[in-house]
């Protein structure tokens, strides 16, 4: 490629990004707007792609063959409290504790818009929705993680922290986007405890099916702490874990006086057919175990993508539970002109992250993809680095 | 069906209609929880089915006999602004001056929650959510509609309630649910010149396409006075026109001012991937050449089908221009008695009215379904009136 035509691709993109906001362009948006750019990976995108294959096989079956479709698309879906009747099956938790989303994103908006209201901590760095879907009359406060700590929670460095600063609302993100920091159930535990008096403690558990605590990669679920806390809220996506960000799927556990105020004056229709559909395959025995394996699968690939990236030199990748890792590079090119080398040169998307507050100037986040999309990252990395020599 | 099922069946619809609040049970619900129940028509749902039939031809062909289904799964959809801009191709208006909505409902919810603070004006009878969706400090004034006007709105005497009463805000939903009243285009304009001084008016144009001034059934839209009056917010469902109540798409059509405000915190990704599909349909000149048809075709039934129903003795058919009619039991039976005569004896499930404000007692609404069907809810009518002589 000329270098003009390349100067000419990455002004489109800063365009682009300009108009996403603290987003990232999404794929479709760049290829329509830029067609002369090839991209053969997504690795921008933070999904399990084994998870999306099990579910269309079940929809094919279920839906397209036996010819339901149209009941999906035709008529009313079931009305929030129904569907939370769904995911009561599969959690074993009371549907007046689960407000169903249209998406995650959906419940994280209606509780910072209706719970959280004076003070709110947010740790940095993070997933913006968080600081920009506050009220205008909120303050937020940031408590940034450190790099001389690998970004890594210290628990009662932020307790102290909270206290200090008298907030009466936290968000965190467990396995933390963008770099995957992970906080056992015991750490958790011990925030929960500390931080009883607060308002609200939000916990997004969007990337927690990515987690482990032992070699079984058994499922870490905190989801049975709400009978304990009352403060407490677990937002859950089904966008990562499940592979469906376009069906947008979620919801978060909180007390069922939350609930009821929520579902009071709104929130009636907001879940799609093809949502309640995939919270009808969340209790389903069948479909659960093929999911496990998939998930499994997923986590194996990751686990070997994280280790084959951490043997190249001239980046430092951070520890992560999470399906991507935060890349520092340490060549001395620029986050951007990474990404822009890595997307021009090789296909490959990744999340520049210097718009992302605390990380400006040399982080990306990477996600993990397909066993084969993954070795193409790493080469494609490798070559970005021989050539910057 | 012997007495004492019939008396359980009754017993546990109630239960179920308790569950949804004011609005009525999904056919689906009732079926999974009433098995022994056969329901052969669905005439208390409002939508065209030539224009559901007409979308999965497009999405059968553009989706699923080209293997495109997964992208609409797996993806991000675009963010509210870009499918603006899909909306804005369709209908010439400005993208700023659009808000999409997760269903026409998510957009009367932002507006209620957001733009309606002290005292609105709601005309009776109508959809609860336009009261039940309102702030806890917002004051609900109901105008109602006069029986011995056959429920028409007069519009002078209507002004002159909204003056006296001093409220900021008015909504009208035109034609009107449930009586399918239809106020003219210059009726309209009279109301917004009149009412300029209000803080909000809201046009809910859910029914709009069913809806015809002329011969020629062209199609009604009211979305170029946006730029004319500052107050003025229009609500568009395409639920009912293109039915797809499942997929969750509408809009709502603002000054810009307001778009802004509610996307800037929050609504990022409210549409799904299907429903963003829809809306690029929505600009397709050859599905909306084949739309025109299925929506004339669906005007031309429900014109016979009123006008069979008002020859049928015990019962009185409102005036309606939209694709149901709210109707009078003249026999005696209370709604709720003719309902279930209806679905337990003909298997057609109508919407007994009872629970609307200022319709207690004798009043159902019937929708037009397919000329098949609308013959079969004919007899059955019949057959309820026979019976109870």
């Amino acid at each position: 490629m000329i270098a003009s035509e390349k100067l000419n691709i990455i002004q489109k993109i800063r365009e682009l990004k300009n108009l996403s906001g603290t987003h990232s362009p999404s794929i479709d948006t760049i290829l329509k707007e830029i067609p002369q750019l090839k991209i053969s990976i997504d690795a921008c995108f933070l999904s399990n792609p084994y998870a999306t294959e099990l579910f269309i096989k079940y929809l094919d079956n279920d839906l397209i063959k036996k010819n339901r479709l149209r009941d999906i698309l035709e008529f009313y879906p079931p009305q929030n409290y129904d569907v939370s009747c769904y995911i009561s099956k599969a959690t074993g938790l009371s549907p007046k504790n689960i407000f169903v989303g249209n998406g995650a994103i959906e419940a994280i908006q209606a509780i910072m818009h209706t719970f959280v209201r004076k003070k709110v901590c947010v740790i940095i760095p993070t997933f913006s929705s968080y600081y920009e879907f506050v009220r205008p009359d909120t303050d937020v406060i940031f408590y940034p993680l450190k790099k001389e700590d690998d970004f890594i929670l210290d628990t009662n460095d932020f307790v102290q922290f909270v206290n200090d600063t008298k907030v009466d609302s936290i968000i965190i993100i467990n396995p933390n986007n963008p770099n995957g920091g992970y906080l056992s159930k015991q750490d958790l535990e011990f925030l929960l405890e500390s931080l009883k008096k607060l308002d609200n403690i939000i916990i997004d558990e969007s990337f927690i099916h990515f987690a482990y605590e032992n070699l079984e990669l058994s499922q870490i679920s905190s989801e049975e702490l709400i009978s304990k806390y009352n403060n407490l809220t677990i937002v859950k996506s089904m966008s990562k874990d499940f592979g469906i960000a376009g069906i947008r799927a979620g919801y978060a556990i909180m007390h069922e006086d939350r609930v009821k105020k929520l579902l009071s004056n709104g929130y009636l229709w907001n879940v799609s057919g093809l949502a309640a559909y995939f919270f009808q395959m969340y209790s389903n025995k069948e479909f659960l175990r093929e999911y496990d394996i998939a998930r499994k699968k997923y986590i194996m690939n990751t686990l070997m993508f994280l280790s084959e990236m951490k043997s190249i030199e001239g980046i430092k990748v951070y520890p992560s539970k999470a399906n991507f890792a935060l890349v520092e590079i340490l060549s001395g090119q620029t986050s951007n002109e990474f990404t822009m080398n890595l997307l021009i040169n090789n296909g490959i998307y990744i999340r520049d992250c210097s718009d992302k507050i605390g990380l400006e100037g040399h982080f990306v986040r990477i996600a993990s993809r397909s066993f084969e999309e993954n070795l193409s990252i790493i080469s494609g990395i490798r070559k970005c680095m021989r050539e910057k020599k």
